[in-house]
């Protein structure tokens, strides 16, 4: 059901020097699924991340985001099946003992581990089945297990996302190798389901934090399922200075900003995947508006658009209802909208001009566009210079019986 | 479909003196349907209303809105199957032409109309059809038609809804009747999609409008099918005079509060119906968020629940996934919510306590009440005195259907 979203082929995900990665069966929620990833960093790595604004946050959040804080971090354990989320101080406790039984398999301290987990809220994490897993995903770290680790993640999606670029910076190759999960609940807010990204490249920490936070809040932040902030919502940059190039310590250095590029371009490409791979999704939909204020203005006119259940099932029946959209934006709340100097365009054609029905419209052009399985929707509120742009999936039988049917 | 909701018995809806209804087939976009209601008003009949905060307001909404400032009110003519709406000032000229056609027939200034329309946006009113049905609507007009008037103004409604209240205020009887339109793009917001509630009780206009405001919050502004404000959203309510008590002149005497208590009443019943018969509805939501510092947190955390498409399907499915609600809850963006004194209650079920699983809290208990088509969701925040209570519906595979399909 992905909407031109491949698998990824495990020869073009590159290696990162540094990272190594295990996976196993541990048996969590279901038998006969990969559901425990174990990454492990060289020393010397550096590691940024940007977590859920979701007030009722994980157990593993609050534990990974008070690690991330102390101490230098030596490894990742990711489970799903069992988010550890609405689980009070037993889920801290049992977040923390995972970091512990990982911190004496691989002889560091258990304060540099961060702990991820993702799946259902509200149910008690079986540490005794991770711990036995645990010893079968050391056994098995090594460095080209990137797609194996997209797969290990997985929930509800129902392909594995990985990507990877090679990118030379001031004449040293870089490699960026990236992986998320992730395709309901999703409304990323400061950070996406869970993404894990990985370089070669050395940089300062509060730099890298920049560049995570910089590349957050332009792609995961930017998408959009069903409006649901995760949460478990995490993203994790890792850069393990492996590649012998010099440590970029400036943020207004062409080193710094190449680097932010690739990985920026990494979580693009992730974060588009994500809704590619939206629960039920038929379509991909790129909303840009264009003429606002702020920028802050038009993502509320984007997010109201791609939040309308009216919208979303009309998208899904291809049916050009296209008013719909203009009663989305007219919900948006924009202090003084003028809603005749509105205009809307579906791909190339003019839908609404000067807000209302444009001259020359037909239904059949856009009935055409509707067809697409990948279609703009272009906004244009004339009122000022800034802009926005995200990206989101329209509403099926399929994303309700998805739901429905979650647990059983 | 609609949960619990029965079409209207014509002989339970009392006839309101001073108020006449005409309806009429003028095959505005279907034919063999109703689709034109002309409501005449005695000379004197104060009005009072509430109208959509959507930017995009319809035209109609605009022409009644400056109408009602202006003058006094002696007719409302509505149609469905068009919303004229995004249809800029040739939809303005179209909704001042239909006041005008109303104004002709039946001897009034064209000011002195209300226009009010629902159905698809972004196309063009046929007014022509509407001219050439208003005669049948004039040669039609009666008291008892109230059952006649609900089924004309319903769109994808499946049951008509009307109510009615007789009340002793101050040792005469007075008549409240009230009727609505809507199933789908429910949140209404100061506003429903289409209520209209008349009484023949007498008083002043400045108290009827507080009495409109009131009820309003209460009520409609309290329910929502899929989170979606319509550009065409309004409660008018309309107070005759006729029943010859005397009138209402302040809004701190008894006869007021009974009369705001009647009025209320119908808006409650009329905005509940909304819900039962929301688009796909198969179960009947009760939010009650309690202990919060101020009612609008309460009710963000309402709205919080009430939108997620993951909670709503779980409903849909009778699946006890209710960890999703915790979620909503941790969505719902309240400054310094500790989630670790949030109690959770499905009916008489204390599902987690202290923002954890509740010790006693068994599956088998959640599915007992999941099962109901009447359930009560209950969050106590435990941080203030505050509440607020609305009402919703799940998300089922007939919304989808609906939505996909509604203009084919």
């Amino acid at each position: 059901m992905a909407v031109n979203l491949a698998t990824p082929n495990p020869s073009d995900l590159l290696a990162i020097h540094g990272i190594r990665l295990g996976v196993t069966e541990a048996g969590i929620r279901k038998p006969n699924r990969k559901d425990l990833l174990l990454i492990t960093l060289a020393a010397g790595t550096t590691v940024a991340g940007v977590f859920t604004r979701n007030r009722f946050c994980a157990a593993p959040v609050s534990v990974a985001k008070e690690n991330l804080k102390r101490s230098k971090i030596r490894a990742l354990i990711v489970n799903t099946g069992c988010a550890n989320a609405g689980t009070g101080a037993d889920g801290i406790e049992r977040a923390r003992q995972v970091c512990k039984n990982v911190s004496t398999l691989i002889g560091c301290n258990p304060e540099e581990v961060l702990p991820f987990s993702t799946g259902v809220i509200m149910e008690s994490l079986p540490i005794d089945r991770i711990a036995l897993g645990l010893p079968r995903c050391v056994d098995g770290l090594g460095a080209g297990n990137w797609a194996e680790a997209a797969t290990a993640i997985m929930t509800t999606d129902t392909v594995a996302k990985a990507f990877s670029r090679r990118t030379d910076i001031g004449g040293s190759m870089v490699s960026v190798t990236g992986i998320a999960k992730g395709s309901g609940m999703i409304r990323p807010n400061m950070a996406t389901m869970l993404g894990f990204i990985a370089t070669d490249a050395d940089i300062e920490q509060n730099l890298l934090q920049q560049i995570t936070k910089f590349a957050a809040d332009r792609t995961f932040n930017c998408v959009t399922v069903d409006g649901d902030t995760s949460t478990n919502d995490a993203l994790v940059v890792m850069a393990t200075g492996q590649n012998k190039s010099p440590r970029i310590t400036k943020s207004d250095s062409t080193e710094y900003n190449l680097l932010r590029a690739a990985i920026t371009e990494i979580a693009s490409l992730l974060a588009q995947a994500l809704v590619r791979d939206g629960e039920g999704a038929s379509k991909f939909i790129t909303i840009n508006v264009a003429g606002g204020r702020t920028e802050t203005e038009c993502r509320s006119v984007g997010y109201a658009i791609a939040h309308s259940p009216l919208v979303k099932t009309a998208f899904f029946a291809s049916d050009p209802n296209l008013g719909r959209i203009l009663a989305a934006i007219g919900n948006a709340c924009i202090d003084e909208l003028d809603v005749s100097k509105v205009d809307l365009y579906l791909d190339d054609v003019n839908v609404a001009k000067s807000g209302e029905r444009a001259q020359a419209y037909r239904e059949e052009d856009g009935q055409r566009v509707m067809k697409r399985d990948e279609i703009t929707i272009r906004v244009e509120l004339n009122r000022g210079a800034c802009s926005a742009s995200l990206w989101t999936c329209d509403l099926s039988h399929d994303y309700v019986s998805i739901n429905a049917d979650y647990r059983s």
